[in-house]
């Protein structure tokens, strides 16, 4: 791993493991594991699913091995901690000067690795904040995509579902085009529950937003279904290093606010330019999106103690060193929270709603707790 | 009031008003009101049903217009505490060498006021650590009580019932002795719902302790029903002011551990020598006996935020002043409490349970949280 300068261009000859330029949009506000995180520190920043590292590291760990270069993509308020996270590492980190959803934030990291490293570099998207436990297995998905990427398919990694989940979009698969590669028929916004039962059966596969393509193919794909974007993304790309922070806030705000998914993959699918590598059901890919899915792992640095638990299955505590003790009595599946300013208290089925409580508590003016 | 030393005698043609001498057996664990109460420091010396005046402070407060002396008795664990809340009175407080249950704590405090006041001193026993909202009545009732003690009746203010509790002792009233005193036909035990259903329905009572007698008639009692008990109680307390610690302690540890109940009230009943007031229904009693029953009443020291609740109605929280925000998610009902050094998260409906963690937490090695 390492972020070379000066290494130009793509070696087709070489192995594929050290061919990829990987991009972490790292943002969100996380609120539904409040308050673990907070606006100001979001769920990548955690050590969560291990005992001291975050997520963003662990993801950085996860792909280095097949990475030429890594960079991270940062609002202005976490690239500080960001920075602090990954100072042993050679990443670059891109700071956004505002939040414009996914799809600016992909788009200038492609655009500045385009201009350094040519039209044939692969880029692979992938988020700062999820879990996967194999990461040998995911390298191997990535290497696979990876031909389907220079191939000059947009290619996402399409998780094999391990439940019939209503949290998370679908891919509906479309025809093979090898072995280990199909077009993508259709994405699927979440479904409900019959749906999400539906669409399993049929072979489905879970949208975990990672996204693999040579840099020519998403401009391409831009030029097509977002040409503005495309243009402005590549003309602030050209000048990036030469603008002051104001400059480039103002030509950043002028650019679409839109996710990746809106902008490029829908639009290209339907014009059958998106292929899917299923991952392997053994992968143990997490989003860790809520304390339901929280606590389906283990290893996280909150878990300082067992509570006292009477008559309550299931209970589970997420806590800071210096915790006092904990007792839980009468509730399965109750999730106790405590950090040093607030304590959460919720049960695993009603984790989703977890994310009403900051709005609740900006609304008592509580702004330092968000 | 006041304890006033000299005044022996009762004053037969005096206003009842003063000629009480009230006992407050001001012990006991606690364990489910954790984390609030602790062994060491016990209900009674918390502020509940009031902003900053305790059980204890309240109950004093409540007997104080009908009462001529009040006699505190306590263990030594919680006598600097006791004195402590109680330095702005005329309580006389008696320490306990070690628990020895309710009968030698009231006796030894009967047998002291008997010595100075005479045999037909009225006692009054009442717990310390329950509340009544209005006292007035509750006065009235003691007031009707007296009466009932003069004419030699152990005479027990029975709380009129609001719900079908299986929490409580009942009381069956017998024949009237007059509009407002009837004699008790019998004490039963705590029942289960059906039968609190048709206790209820047949006008039974709650037990809440509250004894009025002469000191002759507890004399004469325990004469009957322990009578080595009361040999020793009585000549205790003639030495009681001489005895060096350790030598009180030795006395005291001969004596029968055994709750007033059951060492006199009930074989007394069974020999129709126990009357009954029955209470207002708006008196407003309640024990306080677990959260649950702290969740019916208001003013509470430690209600200092209404949690965030998403989906959870009905949640409380105790608490002190520097508390960290609080947030309940899809639990109904739950009630957390935050001390300094412990969390406890239950329901409404599974109060009672509470009253085990102190043991885990005690397995735990933890004795300093218990």
């Amino acid at each position: 791993m390492g972020y070379r300068r000066g290494t130009r261009g793509l070696d087709t000859n070489g192995d594929t493991m050290t061919q990829l330029h990987a991009i972490i949009p790292a943002g969100g506000a996380g609120t539904r594991l409040w308050p673990l995180s907070r606006a100001n520190y979001p769920k990548f920043l955690l050590p969560l699913a291990h005992p001291t590292r975050s997520l963003l590291q662990q993801t950085v760990e996860r792909l280095a091995p097949v990475a030429e270069t890594i960079t991270v993509v940062t609002g202005s308020a976490h690239a500080a901690a960001v920075h602090d996270q990954l100072t042993d590492t050679d990443v670059r980190v891109v700071c956004e000067p505002s939040g414009r959803n996914s799809m600016p934030a992909i788009g200038i990291a492609s655009e500045l690795i385009r201009a350094e490293f040519g039209d044939d570099a692969v880029i692979g998207s992938f988020a700062a904040d999820h879990i996967v436990r194999d990461s040998e297995q995911l390298r191997d998905h990535i290497r696979t995509a990876i031909r389907a990427a220079r191939a000059g398919y947009i290619t996402t990694l399409g998780i094999t579902p391990t439940a019939a989940s209503t949290a998370f979009g679908y891919i509906r698969p479309g025809d093979l085009i090898d072995r280990e590669v199909a077009t993508v028929a259709e994405f699927v916004e979440k479904p409900d529950e019959a749906r999400a039962q539906q669409f399993v059966e049929s072979g489905y596969l879970w949208n975990a937003g990672m996204f693999i393509m040579t840099t020519r193919t998403l401009s391409e794909a831009l030029a097509d279904y977002q040409p503005d974007l495309g243009r402005r993304l590549h003309a602030l790309a050209a000048d990036w290093q030469d603008l002051s922070g104001d400059a480039r806030a103002e030509r950043w705000s002028e650019l679409t606010a839109i996710a990746f998914d809106y902008a490029v993959a829908e639009p290209a699918a339907r014009d059958d330019r998106v292929a899917v590598v299923a991952t392997s059901p053994t992968i143990g890919w997490s989003d860790l999106g809520d304390f339901d899915s929280l606590c389906e792992v283990s290893g996280h640095g909150y878990e300082t103690q067992t509570p006292i638990a009477v008559d309550s299955s299931g209970a589970k505590v997420f806590t800071g060193d210096s915790a006092p003790l904990i007792a839980v009595v009468g509730i399965d599946n109750c999730v106790v929270v405590h950090t040093d300013d607030a304590i959460l208290v919720t049960t695993r089925d009603a984790a989703q709603k977890v994310k009403d409580v900051p709005q609740y508590v900006r609304q008592m003016g509580r702004h330092e707790l968000c």
